[in-house]
């Protein structure tokens, strides 16, 4: 250690203390999102008072947080004023096209952050403390929040994704959206072919958000919707697509292989499945988001997990498919795992 | 920001998304220390099974912990094992003499953390939401964790701040060590001078950990305990030093000046009082730790606050204090804070 010294390197608990310290940068930033700071900040008030009052905050509260906003690197501060960073100015204020501020109320909602109270616990298990089948317990509102404020974050894949899955396609398709969610994905299928009918298959309250996006985006004409489970419901096919969008990672290897299976006899030959994933590497600790994301489902599923693109393969060909690809979608975080029917003899 | 696009700093949203999910770091360090892990991987053990058995915990659970602690740096992971890194060598391995690790059970504590979880209703009001004084409410249990837990965190200071505070004096000393808590600063004062005599001042249930630790460091036949609150016993003076460690940034200035000067009057001719203290620059956002101090002070008291020095300055010259002096003592997070009394005519 003492060479590590030498060379400025000496080891610190800086990094300890900060990481058992981290949930206050969660919270700080939700505050400061649920208070309109960001939008505050953004019509052009700059100082304690002006925001304190926009906010319907304390003085004392809106120095201190705007403060540790900036220690974090997402405000700035200049002659005690506070300015937006380009990355607040971009990804934090509501006037802003790429705002993803409301993805704050699902992945601090008590729902995902709860279990991480207990975390210790669930270590020693091996799976969620939530009751039942934990987030992926039948008509969970979790899922209904999910469809609310997630939308942001992904929507930015929704475009190369459906660019993807339409590729070798034209022409009238059917396409089933499993676990639509905010149904993002199926609705840009829909915009990006005008001859696509999208069936979307979720809870019930959650299809009610599907629907009403698709409404917004014009589509609803092509839009159905299959209220229920994936495990349970008839898919009602055969489809040309089916999209599996941030939905294996909740189950263990053999439920996903049956799901699979059901999905693979609802196509067409020739038709593809399409799974939108963090798919880590192998060696299961890069890139940091996709690797990290494997926590979320020990704290929150009884056995979901964040698959490698060896795994999700082999999940793919025993369940028949073949011809598996997996391609990076431009954010960066998410992998795009498609797998083929046998085409028509 | 297409400039800042072409130099290959285009904004991104990963910061947004990790700090949201910051408090995922805090659950997954807070567990693996309660886990006993670190000390697990310190006795030679390093992959998913042995681990798993000696922390009597699921391998599904234990490998996804290892490999988010390797995400967030606290682990490294090589050919499937799972090793320390010098910072979880020196500063999580219950067999390194610097292991910090026990700080977790209080910086993470329902305590300090759950205010955490209703900032914005803090923020908005301007103070805690904690019953009655929050962490300041006399006899707080808040304070016996605080002296269990956290004495690894300040270990590294006392030995600095006894040495300052006992540059310019020598021979029997009588101090005052206000807010003990585990007792440690008082304790090195005794260490260092063994003629010195402490006074101990915390609540009682503290003091029986103050004392433990004065029986440890073979002082305790010059230690005396002094239960009560700092602003109502008497404090039985005169002294020639009293210490003050991590105890005004509980409080507005005006109180904080009402107990220098009660501080004061308890002080020999020529004596001196030693606030221990995070100290911001004054633009208040660095440097990091100490600007970020504010928060917790905010979430958990009616009107504390990380002071700038010359803030602490105008306290103590207030109160009656002259010839004051700030020193950084070597761990770099806390400053000490030192004000004298004038000498006798």
């Amino acid at each position: 250690m003492e060479s590590h010294a030498a060379a400025g390197t000496a080891p610190s608990p800086a990094i300890v203390f900060d990481t058992l310290l981290a949930y206050q940068r969660s919270a700080a930033l939700r505050a400061a999102i649920e208070l309109g700071l960001f939008g505050a900040i953004g019509e052009g008030l700059h100082n304690v008072a002006s925001l304190a009052r926009r906010c319907s905050a304390s003085e004392r509260g809106i120095r201190i947080l705007c403060d540790y906003l900036t220690v974090i690197g997402l405000l700035a501060k200049e002659n005690g004023q506070y300015q937006h960073t380009i990355t607040s100015a971009t990804f934090l204020d509501p006037a802003s096209p790429a705002c993803v501020g409301p993805v704050s109320r699902f992945l601090c909602s008590r729902d995902v952050a709860d279990p991480f109270l207990r975390l210790e616990e669930i270590v020693r298990t091996g799976h969620t403390t939530l009751p039942g089948e934990g987030s992926v317990e039948p008509e969970s509102a979790h899922w209904v929040e999910f469809a609310r404020s997630m939308a942001p974050m992904v929507a930015p894949m929704a475009g190369p994704l459906s660019a993807l899955v339409l590729k070798d396609v034209s022409g009238p398709v059917r396409v089933l959206d499993v676990a639509a969610g905010h149904g993002l994905f199926g609705i840009e299928v829909a915009k990006q072919n005008p001859q696509a009918r999208i069936v979307a298959l979720d809870w019930a309250a959650v299809l009610e958000v599907a629907k009403a996006n698709a409404q917004r985006a014009g589509v609803v004409d092509r839009y159905e919707t299959l209220p229920g489970s994936a495990f349970d419901v008839d898919f009602c096919g055969p489809y040309d697509i089916v999209l599996l969008t941030n939905f294996l990672h909740h189950f263990d290897p053999a439920t996903c292989v049956g799901l699979l299976k059901k999905v693979h006899a609802a196509l067409k030959p020739g038709g593809l499945a399409a799974a939108l994933e963090f798919v880590p590497n192998e060696d299961r600790v890069s890139p940091p988001m996709q690797a990290a994301f494997s926590l979320i489902m020990l704290a929150t599923t009884p056995s979901g997990d964040a698959y490698t693109f060896p795994e999700l393969e082999a999940m793919y060909r025993k369940a028949g498919f073949e011809r598996i690809t997996a391609d990076n979608v431009p954010t960066g975080t998410h992998t795009a795992v498609i797998g083929r029917t046998p085409r028509a003899a």
